[in-house]
């Protein structure tokens, strides 16, 4: 490399560098109230050279669910939403489907004789579709259909169903030296193609659901197909596993707004020093949706009891966020 | 965050991007031959703004093998190394090893008794002393191990058998905007506690074997134990499956020694656009070892042969590097 490239490449770090740097102070779309006061001081802390919890560049890891964390999840998750699309387009070229459960529900619109389908049955829809496809092909039809589905309540893309506060969180830890990872319940297969337009998280920094893999080669043509066994169930207890699998590290800062992240929060804030876990609560039945104990979507119950036991921070939406979703 | 905190984070990174900038040119350990010259060829194609080959900073990805690519893998692989020492220690703890192959003959020091158990009594050797281990004390071992157990032929410390000319390149290469990957068949939780200081690959960018875990609360205790069971094979047909579920991409560059390599450089050359696919090529009997198609360690045949017929790079040891090892 010559000397002039790598002085481009120093200037262009610089412009990148404090092309950060923000007119107004961070996280304007939260209130002033606790939650945006603890993040800023968590950051603080860990941040601040000669502060007994300073830590490291790259020992900054910061989690963060998905479903209900960086994103709505009701009235269905959004994976679930392109999978019963999937099935509807692909449902002419099987019609055994008409016939077995819970693929026959799920056409005639009957989401009550999917559920009875159980949880077998639900891994059975995620899975049945997609088997055999090559991860190109699967990347290229979640993009088309993220491009072109809309909500059913709001009518808005499903990538203007994030949470602005969220958004502006993500860039703020990135602005102070954290690699930001998702840790979902969610395929990562489904993450992936979108996470790093989307959230500014490219696809390696996703950790999600996993299912297997398999390199073929016909004749100097190569492809990955996905199979249909499942290799990492990132939700509650697999949470750990999966960051320890593709992070191989714990993290320092932990948010979620489930009974499915409890776990995670638990292995993030169990180690010793400045440790931030944080609990999304979704109480705006205004603005998104109010749910928690009861609720089959998002069921945050033992988390909340744990969070108010052990100090974390909870984000009351409705009271600590000016506003919900980006403006369009 | 206040807006000289910011400053001072744009002056840090700035400061950093501008210590990069060396005074001689890259890759001083590398003769200028021909392959010294495709590596620079190839990162100016795809960082030269308006290239048609141009390749944007998140894209750039570049994997490698580690044993025999990164550092030295003869006389045995070096977690073979620490595996013998692990189960000699261990040994008084477990009477029933004198009985049970493979561990009878390994305790003998009897390598062709323990080679004569196959793969699966190889497979049984790496699992058996560490599972139900908690990755913490894995962790701990394998840095406590690697600090002090020295090479058998040079006496140098593991760390020490790297290969000069490609921590340059990795330097190189992140310097260039490259993000660098381990993809290896070694096992994912004996790199990753050393990898960053002395690849300067963090943990999250070590793709290797990977076992089971499970996450364990003991009375609010959190232990990830490592399992027996194996979750990934990160050999031959396993790498594009292990760089698809750990990077999500496909890389641009990549580097291995062997045939077990041979499917990772297929994977990353296939794809349209400037693709670097190397091999190194074990010449060099004074300064290193000497073998290839019919090594029982990182056996280089088949991809020897692909190698030549598609034009991928061949580092010729003896010919293409000025040193091979660290200076002391």
């Amino acid at each position: 490399m010559k000397k002039p490239i790598l002085l481009a490449a120093c200037i262009a770090a610089l412009a990148s560098a404090c092309a950060m740097v923000p007119d107004a102070g961070p996280l304007p779309s939260w209130n002033d109230t606790a939650p945006k006061e603890a993040v800023i001081e968590f950051v603080a802390r860990v941040t601040t050279k000669g502060s007994p919890d300073f830590v490291p560049v790259p020992e900054r890891i910061a989690v963060f669910d998905n479903d209900g964390t960086l994103w709505a999840e009701q009235p269905v998750y959004t994976q679930l939403a392109f999978i019963i699309d999937q099935i509807k387009a692909m449902a002419p070229q099987h019609p055994e489907w008409n016939t077995t459960e819970p693929f026959a529900s799920l056409l005639a619109g009957d989401m009550q004789g999917v559920m009875a389908s159980g949880e077998a049955g639900v891994a059975a829809l995620l899975a049945a579709p997609h088997a055999g496809m090559s991860t190109d092909e699967f990347s290229h039809d979640v993009l088309a259909w993220i491009e072109t589905a809309r909500h059913p309540k709001t009518g808005a893309a499903y990538t203007q169903m994030t949470y602005q506060p969220m958004l502006e969180l993500l860039e703020y830890l990135r602005a102070n030296g954290f690699k930001t990872f998702i840790v979902s319940g969610g395929g990562i297969d489904f993450m992936r193609p979108w996470s790093e337009q989307v959230y500014g998280i490219p696809p390696e920094q996703v950790v999600g659901t996993s299912g297997g893999l398999a390199f073929e080669d016909k004749n100097g043509q190569y492809t990955l197909r996905k199979l249909p066994e499942l290799v990492l169930n990132d939700d509650k207890a697999g949470k750990p596993v999966g960051i320890q699998r593709h992070i191989g590290r714990r993290p320092i800062a932990a948010f979620g707004n489930s009974d499915g992240d409890l776990q995670m929060l638990q292995w993030t804030c169990a180690a010793p020093g400045a440790r931030l876990c944080t609990y999304i609560h979704h109480t705006d039945e205004q603005r998104e949706w109010a749910y928690d104990r009861q609720s089959h979507i998002g069921k945050l119950d033992l988390g909340l009891d744990e969070a108010h036991a052990k100090g974390w921070t909870v984000v009351d939406m409705k009271q600590d966020w000016k506003v919900v979703f980006p403006a369009q």
